[in-house]
């Protein structure tokens, strides 16, 4: 039986700074690192063998899955990566403070852009230097694939692609697969395997640095889910 | 054109306290993790674009290939392990301090299995715990695979068996492949690469943290050698 774990990063640099970060390549704060620590403990409590690790290319996801991998006692097994479980790309808001955005588009643009299901944020331009194309991340991806900027719909899309070509095919096999990856990616994962409509989606909230386990069966019908916590914590 | 980047992990605790390590999985020293840094700097410095990194399943190796990618800004590559890129296996040398195995067996069986070729030393029992079998790390490897002692040679026929099976269909596509290994296992890799034959192999040194380059055509024809160095080092 093929067991699926996402954990979303902890918290980094820009979460707490009140700036959306997107594609923006901010590593872990301190308490990410503290929330990552204590995920792979529990995985290590739980004895769950892990046999394979994804994450997005951002370095926050990536460090949260090395941390957990090497407090859970499973630094050996294989740890791949694709942008396609990035963050949604938040275009030109990228690196500016929220609130400062929210005065400045006024809070019904706002409001459409952050918790709409398919309006984006105003688009990278093709010259700014924070547009994907120019970031020696994405020096081997086809620049035609790379968004300036993404609904949540539209990074759905995408995450769900590669869910259907490169994990679901581990699941069959029976593999324990661990996904480190963002809010909004897991969120877009969360509406295709729990089957959450697009009205329903964007208030889903994803804590950071929980364990959130589906296990399906050989025919990728979703048996169980369940959060996994410190034993200690569990309330009987 | 594919590149092929070897690196043996620097100096772990056992290196330094003269113990036989093979199979065991001990980490890094301090000095170890030093040499990493500094081999990962080097790879930025000469703009190096790793596609892909392998490793065995032993941390020291681990943590030498991801501290590199950290360093080389290339974190989000995949990184594939395996246990045929593990050190020679030592048997029941495993542990024991260098000198006190000498003394016990001998120079001339001490030297034959050090440095000779089909050597191996003596075997781990079946009921030893340091037996490859009762370890996790090889849950998923049949045990009818894992050995309980190795000469060179028979480290040598596994890691070109993989070097064949993995590495060079990467090659092939013309990746650049980084691969953070181990004494005996980048010595049975460069007998294979080099042509170095038997009776030569076992005299090769392979230095700590040294970035060995081999690049080839797409016929996997061996086409350059050079040892990757900082640039203020290189002599004019």
């Amino acid at each position: 039986m093929g067991k699926l774990i996402l954990v979303r990063h902890g918290k980094s640099v820009w979460n707490i700074a009140n700036i959306f970060t997107g594609w923006t390549d901010v590593d872990l704060a301190p308490e990410g690192i503290e929330e990552a620590n204590i995920a792979g403990e529990i995985i290590k409590e739980h004895e769950i063998a892990i046999d394979i690790c994804y994450s997005s290319y951002l370095k926050r996801a990536i460090r949260t899955g090395l941390i957990i991998l090497e407090h859970a006692d499973k630094m050996h097994v294989d740890f791949i990566k694709s942008w396609k479980l990035n963050e949604r790309n938040y275009g030109a808001w990228q690196g500016r403070n929220k609130d400062e955005v929210k005065r400045e588009v006024g809070e019904y643009l706002f409001l459409k852009v952050r918790r709409g299901f398919d309006t984006p944020p105003p688009s990278l331009q093709l010259t700014d230097e924070r547009h994907p194309k120019f970031d020696h991340l994405y020096d081997t991806v086809n620049s035609s694939y790379l968004p300036a900027s993404e609904s949540l719909e539209q990074t759905e899309v995408r995450v769900v692609e590669y869910f259907f070509e490169v994990i679901i095919p581990e699941l069959v096999k029976g593999k324990t697969v661990l996904v480190a990856a963002h809010g909004n990616s897991i969120r877009g994962l969360m509406a295709h395997i729990e089957n959450i409509n697009s009205s329903e989606i964007p208030k889903v909230t994803v804590p950071t640095g929980v364990l959130q386990v589906y296990e399906f069966d050989t025919n990728m019908i979703l048996k169980k889910k369940y959060k996994l916590e410190e034993k200690s914590k569990i309330k009987l």
